[in-house]
């Protein structure tokens, strides 16, 4: 994902745009494609409460690709998704190429309603495409007081084998979204990729003509560390924490795509925005009910105790705050509620083409 | 865990055992106890096939103080191990403070038998005691032709929230263990703790008299980086991939001990070789039925070309083999069930007092 802090300090010329506008805009053109309000308003919001969040990479940064690959029939924005495989409490979705948000709201819908009933469950996805961040899906459990869990397949190879140098695996996210009381504020919802950072983070960086990305983020095509972000775009990026990150990667991609059929390795196309390949991309999803485990208000108090406890520790220098995962999107969620979306000047033009060529008005 | 690269390098005078002999002083010792031979064995087994892998810290060199603990009655080694909540797909079990590796074994398999009938299955654990290695107990879940998960709350606070220097997390374990086809050798095992290293190594150095460890390892008690092994021990351990495995650990100690009513955070007492209290450890763990995604022919086929695939990358400079999880502790396996098993003399000296007071006859 590309973080706030690093989307705020590289990107020039941020226009700060009201939340409502941008999911105007979205709705307005999903409409246009005659999917239902109910199916529009799903993509809108997922876009923008991504942006909302901080998680800009994600965001309406991604809505004007979603629209051209809708208007040359990459992707079928009404692609029927079916249950192929239901059994107690797991099931395997056929997202038959539609759109990866709809797909996966649905696919962690079935997974809530089988927890519900069994205590656990694990929906598997394939002919899938990117579905944003993996916290959507994992939030939907937390109105139901369960914790949702959530991975997927990353949208192209970009990161090589440890000890290797070819991109041959995903960053391949995961996340989990656990409640919490009302002695602290927010949920917790993790959402991460095993990269040290995303393949997107890149992406922007040579849309908005950094000179440099950190060390230690990529190799070069021949192996070398480098700082280039155009030497780390036709490179690898490398995993987090070393072979412990790349393990993880594997085991996501496994239950991401090597259980429910969809694409991975070799059999694999890239993320490319000319080509017209499918990608068949796998999520691995499910919930678990927390009532079948401990009384829901006494693991609220649990939680919110645990979470107390790691909060109150000494600091090291220079450190304000010990967070939690999500807090720093839920205060991002509620600096930009107020103040707008930052936008990229690249991805404002983007917008506004798309909103000339559907005659969406806006007032940006 | 100590990894066996450490282990061989930095330990002195490594005498190495057949393991049978040392399978056979804990089976004897568990046999006195008045334990059935199923669980004398089932304790030898889990302690023995660690040190077979090369996880070293969680083998034999646990049996001395699993010796003590029982001797001065702070765990019951024929505790019951009761269910006290059984749903559909979800169990909660009360270890009532019994040898961790009975306890998880048992979890484990009712974990199996329900995912075999409901596609996949969680079990939550409450009242149990260090169980060593979670690999043990994934990959019961191989044999039925399933995926297993486990993880655990560590048995200390050691590690410290991302950002600050006081020891309040566990460095909390997980694993997950993954059935391969014929063309590949060996299951995809992953076992791993939160923390860059465990703090059982850091003990191994104290006990070995390890001058350093390596940097970037640990905190001092002032949260200065150390490579003193005594700082090390009494500061904190820093997390692997620094805010996304400081993120996971809390995840695991959540879903560990929150959802399970173990003890966390400052209700944890940490392992003390000294103190009586119990410890209330919690576990979680599952299996998923791969057969209800995917026939598992077709399976074993997808995962073995993907870790081909993997494996074929180009190498880095120095690098001899790209390894997938798990594959290093096969290779280690086959090598230490022919030569016997590398123990250090502190160790060595500790089996050999436990043989003596019972009056186990050894053969080393």
């Amino acid at each position: 994902m590309v973080t706030k802090k690093s989307y705020l300090n590289n990107t020039k010329k941020l226009e700060r745009i009201p939340e409502k506008e941008l999911r105007n805009v979205c709705f307005k053109f999903f409409q246009k494609m005659s999917l239902s309000n109910v199916n529009a308003k799903i993509i809108s919001d997922t876009l923008i409460d991504n942006d909302l969040r901080g998680v800009y990479s994600h965001g309406i940064m991604r809505f004007p690709t979603l629209v051209r690959n809708i208007e040359r029939k990459k992707i079928n924005p009404k692609a029927e998704i079916n249950i192929v495989k239901d059994f107690k409490s797991t099931a395997l979705i056929d997202g038959n190429n539609g759109i990866g948000q709809l797909i996966s709201c649905k696919a962690m819908d079935i997974a809530i309603k089988k927890a519900k009933f069994y205590g656990v469950s694990a929906v598997g996805v394939f002919h899938s495409n990117h579905s944003n961040s993996m916290a959507t899906y994992c939030m939907k459990a937390l109105k139901k007081d369960m914790i949702g869990f959530y991975m997927s397949t990353g949208s192209s190879n970009i990161m090589a084998p440890y000890g290797g140098y070819d991109a041959k695996l995903g960053n391949n996210p995961f996340g989990i979204a656990i409640p919490t009381g009302s002695m602290w504020k927010f949920p917790i919802v993790l959402d991460m990729a095993c990269s040290k950072r995303a393949m997107g983070w890149i992406m922007l960086a040579l849309k908005e003509g950094w000179k440099n990305i950190p060390k230690n983020f990529a190799l070069d095509d021949r192996g070398n560390p480098t700082t280039d972000p155009k030497e780390a775009y036709n490179g690898t990026l490398l995993p987090f924490g070393e072979y412990k990150g790349y393990s993880i990667a594997i085991i996501v991609g496994v239950l991401g795509s090597v259980l429910t059929s969809a694409a991975i390795g070799e059999d694999f196309n890239n993320l490319d925005e000319e080509s017209m390949s499918e990608q068949n991309i796998g999520h691995f999803m499910g919930a678990i009910d927390i009532g079948k485990f401990i009384q829901i208000d006494d693991f609220k108090k649990r939680i919110d105790k645990f979470i107390m406890y790691l909060k109150s520790s000494r600091k090291l220098k220079n450190v304000k705050k010990i967070y939690v995962p999500g807090e720093k999107e839920y205060e991002t969620y509620e600096e930009n509620i107020i103040k707008g979306i930052p936008i990229a000047p690249v991805t404002l033009e983007s917008i506004k083409e798309v909103a000339n060529n559907y005659s969406i008005k806006i007032n940006f």
